[in-house]
């Protein structure tokens, strides 16, 4: 059966899927109404071919120079700043995501920027992280890893953390490595119109035109056993934990890395001062950060613990008045609609209560109300597991706690997640409790907020996007921020006894110029050799 | 059923075990005769008790302040040194490894360096890499897991590997993780001797007394179940494949971080250069790589690629009277010995022919007869699964190709394996094929080398005692070289907002002193504030 969609990207060619599996168009979040071309869910012979065509010039990108890999990253961005008018308006068709403020003021904007720090760190060598001592005389980079990494797009980044624009991308491609982009199928036009500026920048920036792929959709088990092939190097991953654990066992059991961000209720605490200083205000904050995206985000304020007494019910109130003035959200997809709903019955059969929504809005397409649900610290002990069940929406729960030891205890029962965040008080009467739960806290987040809402991410080199199982794979590593991000498509070579000449650039006795390098136990930017 | 055995280390107290499930003793390898008293093969009450010892006293360790780290680190390290003559005739006793030459003269040192290269890391922050992004408002550094490691110590080095004492340990525990120590049950006497002064060396410095568990064996199952258990943070492990895997596969899945350092053949290429230029004295470096230790290296040179011709022949003929002449090698156990004859006939099944064989030895004990066996190129590449198994012992694989194409050929049919060596000739006329063959191996291996063989492994910052799967597990990381070893048991974290009294001591605005930071992009050891 011949279906009649869009062509995918594979080995620098746009062609027709080899054997369609079907065909799916965009759906405009607030109608449902379908929108934009048909594009293919691709079969087994396209992913091989991707997968084929990625592998075959593995070698040739890793031995590219880094001058022309950073002037692919930049002619990308420079396009994607030019192509704004029309990625913004296709990716708001797409989403519903705010066009003004949130796509084209921040998010194509910090694409964009992230692409050209990738750049930066690809130029300057250094994510290579150079070290040499002489006295072994052996010397030791990052370097590529020399095998394809296969990127799964979000729902929720149609740019920032696109497959194929995004922080895995840029990552993957600074370290040399081809990628296979699998876009989300929730914005496949987005996703084919950065393709297309990504495969025009390849061929200006002189780059082998299959260093590139693009695919819509596959179903599961394809992705899994592409997950699972040897000759796959890595896997950038952000999506659902159930998807997300699947493609982990399969990457795991063939030794092929796995960085998956997988899900995180990003726990806020509230201190006693901090309320009683501004509870109104926190009310307000905590309100937008809940509902802004509609609630779509990772680092989305999902567990609220607030003290019990008069400021935290002040709090509560102040927070239910808010939502329950909020019109509806508008989601992503009948899926992600579906999954709220799940998630709120989950925490409801668990003891969970409404306390405050908001309007459920019109039928039309894919609409909840912003909805706050309350519950009290022993419930949330006795069943802290389904508690903590994590909804991706404009949903949070609150805990009621007694005080800061049982905060700590809260603090203790929750998995591993992006972040954790402590209000505290401007004058100081907070330490104590900061203390005592920050340390119950510190070891099970990514990341460790003061008086600020989770949901903002810089790109920024001491930025942690990432954090314990299950919130990521590995603790180690972050998925946001250059040139950390990188590290996690490089492997660690070696050099023992190799003379100068048959050295890569940066290890050479003479720096490629201002590379800050580890020698002999002292960072410098000098040549070996130079007297410090 | 009650069994008189050594105590194990738990909980900071020498106890017996719960539930023994049988004992067993060391065996003297030159004879197969039991030595020394009996140690216990433990059930599922002293794991979950050693577990629970080291999961509890996670957060005292990682609050505790790095200084008291370096001091155990160093205090240990002394009473290695102290105690040498003892330790050196016990493990020469269990291993039958050279006392002088590598025992005492080599790898006691090498160990106790080892602690102290990883003290001085903590006592400098070296190891937890601070990042400063004043702008953002962001810090990060590298931290603690704040959960147990488990260590599974190989058979082939009873000090610079043994679970409480090697890279491993010292890296868990410079990154402040409690430690569960699984000693290899062919040197149970080395171990309880070395656990014997890490424990008082514990005492000595104030650390919690939990901090180091030791327990001798366990079956299967019961290491699996442990590897798969949440409490658990990493998993280092240096040991066979198969066992490897199935632990790795079992942390794998519960997010339990595993390092594992698998397997391992080492290619060696022959260069017609260097072949031409000092053939002879490559047969002799090769055959005393290849015999050293019984050949019991994970660096240990398995296949060696050596062009058609004269010289080649010449080196051929070379290496095989080494090996005839040479006397047997005597192997740590019973089970080496089993599984170097399935190796052996995995790969005479899959065409190697015996080209030359030492003397078998006396029937007592693990004794086996140094062995070079041949394979011409075509039959390698045909199968080349089978034919670079990995034989753990005295036995070598040449392999003879036509020339510098085909020598890269098999450069690509080889797994990811720790080292790759090319040996070249000094007049530069082999630069050619380098090329073609370095590019094909650089992304297989951790570790290139030039002109040595690779049995070496340098306790230096630049080294890579790691490469891509199957080698290790994750080819970012190496198993040796301070402070990078130490990365692989901590998690990254990140402040945001988060002010300066209530951040840890080497994210100050103030640098404790000496400290390298990045700072807003720039290398420094200056405080924050200062102008540059």
């Amino acid at each position: 059966m011949s279906i009649i969609a869009e062509p995918l990207l594979i080995a620098g060619q746009w062609q027709l899927a080899r054997e369609s599996l079907g065909a799916f168009r965009a759906r405009e979040p607030g109608t449902g109404d379908e929108i934009g071309p048909s594009f293919p869910v691709c079969g087994a012979a396209d992913v091989e071919a991707a997968l084929s065509a990625a592998a075959s010039v593995a070698d040739e990108l890793a031995a590219a120079a880094p001058e022309r890999i950073a002037a692919f990253l930049e002619i990308y961005a420079d396009a994607i700043d030019a192509d704004a008018d029309k990625l913004v308006a296709l990716a708001h068709a797409e989403t519903a995501l705010p066009a003004p403020t949130r796509l084209r003021g921040n998010e194509l904007p910090r694409t964009s920027g992230q692409l050209r720090q990738a750049a930066k760190a690809v130029r300057g060598y250094r994510w290579t992280q150079p070290v040499i001592d002489t006295g072994a005389g052996l010397r030791s980079h990052l370097a590529p890893l020399s095998k394809p990494v296969l990127i799964f797009g979000p729902n929720n980044f149609p740019f920032a953390f696109n497959a194929i624009a995004g922080s895995d991308f840029a990552s993957a491609i600074a370290a040399r490595n081809p990628v296979i982009a699998k876009a989300h199928p929730s914005h496949p036009g987005t996703s084919q119109r950065l393709a297309q500026l990504a495969h025009q920048a390849l061929i200006d920036a002189g780059l082998p035109a299959a260093a590139v792929q693009m695919l819509y959709h596959f179903d599961n088990a394809l992705g899994l056993a592409l997950a699972g092939d040897t000759r796959l190097g890595a896997i950038g991953f952000t999506g659902s934990r159930g998807g997300g654990l699947a493609l982990k066992a399969a990457a795991d059991r063939a030794g092929v890395l796995c960085y998956a961000e997988l899900s995180s209720v990003n726990p806020v605490f509230l201190l006693p001062g901090a309320l009683a200083e501004r509870g109104e205000a926190l009310a307000q904050e905590f309100f937008a950060s809940c509902t802004m995206g509609s609630g779509q985000f990772c680092t989305h304020p999902g567990v609220v613990i607030v003290p019990q007494g008069a400021a935290g019910d002040a709090f509560v109130a102040a927070a239910c008045a808010h939502i329950a003035a909020a019109g509806s959200s508008v989601l992503f997809s009948q899926g992600v609609l579906d999954h709220l709903h799940q998630g709120l019955s989950i925490l409801r059969e668990a003891g969970a209560r409404v306390l405050a929504e908001g309007d459920a809005g019109e039928a039309a397409g894919y609409r909840h109300a912003p909805t706050l649900l309350g519950v009290d610290a022993a419930t949330f002990l006795a069943n802290p597991r389904a508690l903590q069940t994590e909804v991706f929406g404009p949903v949070s729960l609150l805990v009621r706690a007694s005080g800061s030891e049982e905060m700590a205890q809260l603090a203790r029962a929750f998995e591993g997640s992006l972040t954790g965040t402590l209000y505290r008080a401007a004058d100081g009467s907070d330490d104590a409790a900061w203390s005592l739960i920050a340390t119950a806290l510190r070891p099970r987040v990514g990341r460790l907020i003061a008086n600020k809402m989770p949901t903002g991410v810089a790109v920024s080199p001491a930025m942690n996007h990432g954090g314990p199982f299950p919130s990521t794979g590995h603790p180690g590593f972050t998925a946001v921020g250059m040139p950390a991000a990188i590290h996690r498509f490089a492997a660690l070579h070696s050099y023992d006894g190799v003379p100068d000449a048959l050295l890569p650039r940066e290890l050479h006795d003479r720096n490629p110029g201002g590379v800050p390098r580890l020698v002999d136990g002292e960072w410098t930017t000098a040549d070996v050799g130079d007297s410090l």
